[in-house]
């Protein structure tokens, strides 16, 4: 898959995290690039979040870079803003360009000091080794504890020409739906305005990063950046603007799902099937519920086929329906029809869930035309082990 | 300390769980008592818990006996309605009383078929151990995973005698705050009229019940009784009944503090304390979301002062407020004070925090009124070995 023209990426060791591993990575447009982006909407807002908004602001909707650390999330400290402020400027003063053309991003421990130094000592070291083929170390880069970095790539084939899309992402723990932690940056080579931009980001994120559950937790750093730099000089009318559209939602569907597979501890991706509810908004809350019920959770973990904590789940999401008139399959067996058991075999089933993914739908019969799918994963004794000594 | 009197408990192995232990309990008043009850929210609700709501309406308010049976919740069958009616008819026949004088309660799998005849067969046999003593045996029988049994006391010395109040309760999974799951039957020889009971069920659950949290999943058969059937012959007068309610207040935050320190796999009990939030409802929807985040309680398994994660979760809690003016303290040692790190020995803080309680403090400095106690438990590996493989 060909990555689209005009961007360049690096990155570098800078003795932020402990470990000896790219911690600091670039993101290069090389001419100025629309760019939409959306944040965490926590109430505590790392220093690097309140500053990308600030500088999308100023810059109406443009950037040139990105520039990413992992390894200290930037947030609750007493000189964070700074900090922030500080390092992009640094790097506008290499680029030459405005500072508000640098959208920063953090990720790592929350509360402790960020040295502005460690980051503009790396930096004659990052610029250094700014290319086009830098894409896959600056996704490593910006990893903490995923065990696999996480790219996708999509592909316009445009009359005119083709368009390119290349998305990276972190995620791991911190995840949940709502604005699903993490951080995404999506590049791509098509013309379009900062304008049309941003709502083409909202709805992708809907269907994608808005759809996935680690352990419903939302960071302070979320933030996912979409640029496009024109750069392959073909600007989609209207109606191509609706394929690069679909395009765009499965890259980052693909990032979304790479998220929620490679959840923290997880050894199976969980995709959660709703159908029949009153409309989509409702299903994504029943999808969200099951996904991120502990019990449910756990179940699949174990291959145990207990529909019963799934339906459990579901009459928590705060929807009103009659659970006569659920059903559920796993890894599409029936396994409850209208509200009871239906006959399967425990045996078959528990060999069937022992797989890298569990299809869990749940259906309202005769309900509305609400259908969602939602990814999530299980929770594994893992997950405890790894978020009981993060910091250690 | 002395149970309230006119009340008999039994419990007998009735064949409803596979582990060969008392799985039906009764709980019998001498005379009818006034009753008033709280049950799931959850969409999904069991048949006794239908049943149990259905007979307070037609007998106003009283009851003479609580049927509770372990291993089987009677929820999502086909059956299940008669199961729970028939069940209450046998005990009916047996007391000579109408059968909406008895009220049931399940725990356990959802989904399977509970066989009425296990029960009805178990009657006589449970009918022939009733005694006063019988208290403990019946709080035993009732739990399913909880590692200990659960029962508080409580006496108010009224000026004309003494009032006994004394409840059992089951927690371990599927606990969490809104109606917190768990069974809770709670009696008192106190005579209180059944319109002045409800109120003040209400008000001791909100403080208590409401307050804990496991694992934030509600389950389909939560019910939690109070019953008064005044054999003390004492009937306070308004000023008593407020000091009565402190007490049943007590009573029930001592079992309610009993189920999140015996959460599923919990090593430690955590105590949520917020201050300064703007009411009360705020503070509780903070502390919730602190006591419910994953992060914070592997941290708090791992012994780890990741005040950060305690931050973050705050910020989740859909309540606005001022990270600066954030502090946070963790067992009595302040860790952020206005949002960033305070002075304090990682070393120390972590061989204080290795204790059987984690107290967490969460200020907003110059708040509201705002104020709440919440508890919760820690995250460890054996809540998911336990949850994997519950069926098998």
């Amino acid at each position: 898959m060909k990555l689209p023209v005009g961007f360049r990426y690096a990155s570098s060791y800078a003795g932020i995290r402990k470990e000896k591993r790219d911690d600091l990575a670039l993101i290069l447009s090389e001419r100025p690039a629309s760019a939409a982006a959306i944040f965490t909407r926590n109430q505590v807002q790392a220093a690097p979040v309140k500053l990308a908004r600030a500088h999308l602001r100023s810059s109406r909707g443009h950037a040139r870079a990105i520039l990413v650390n992992a390894g200290n999330a930037n947030c609750a400290t007493r000189t964070g803003d700074r900090v922030a402020l500080s390092t992009c400027h640094a790097v506008a003063r290499l680029l030459k360009v405005r500072p508000y053309e640098i959208l920063p991003a953090s990720t790592g421990v929350i509360g402790v000091e960020l040295d502005p130094k460690l980051v503009t000592n790396a930096l004659p070291r990052l610029f250094d080794r700014l290319s086009e083929i830098g894409f896959s170390d600056a996704a490593r880069a910006i990893t903490t504890t995923d065990r696999v970095p996480k790219m996708a790539f999509g592909e316009v084939p445009f009359r005119t020409g083709p368009v390119h899309i290349a998305g990276m992402t972190k995620g791991s723990g911190m995840i949940q739906p709502n604005m699903a932690t993490t951080l995404g940056f999506v590049m791509t080579d098509a013309d379009i305005s900062p304008q049309l931009l941003k709502p083409m980001l909202a709805k992708a994120a809907d269907r994608s990063y808005h759809r996935i559950t680690v352990d419903g937790d939302t960071s302070t750093n979320d933030t996912l950046i979409l640029l496009a730099n024109g750069a392959s000089g073909i600007k989609p009318n209207p109606k191509e603007r609706l394929v690069f559209e679909e395009v765009l939602c499965w890259v980052m569907e693909d990032l979304a799902e790479k998220i929620a597979r490679d959840g923290e501890g997880a050894r199976r991706l969980i995709v959660v099937h709703v159908q029949g509810a009153r409309d989509d908004e409702e299903a994504v809350r029943l999808a969200r519920a099951i996904a991120n019920s502990p019990l449910v959770k756990t179940a699949v973990a174990g291959c145990d086929a207990n529909w019963g904590r799934i339906l459990s789940a579901a009459g928590n999401a705060g929807v009103a329906f009659d659970p006569r008139k659920a059903s559920i399959y796993l890894q599409r067996v029936p396994v409850c029809r209208n509200g009871v058991a239906a006959a399967y075999s425990e045996r078959d089933l528990k060999r069937m869930m022992d797989a890298q993914e569990c299809l869990i739908r749940f259906v309202l019969e005769g309900g509305g035309p609400g259908e969602t799918r939602f990814w999530g994963c299980d929770l594994t004794e893992d997950y405890v082990k790894i978020n009981a000594s993060y910091r250690t």
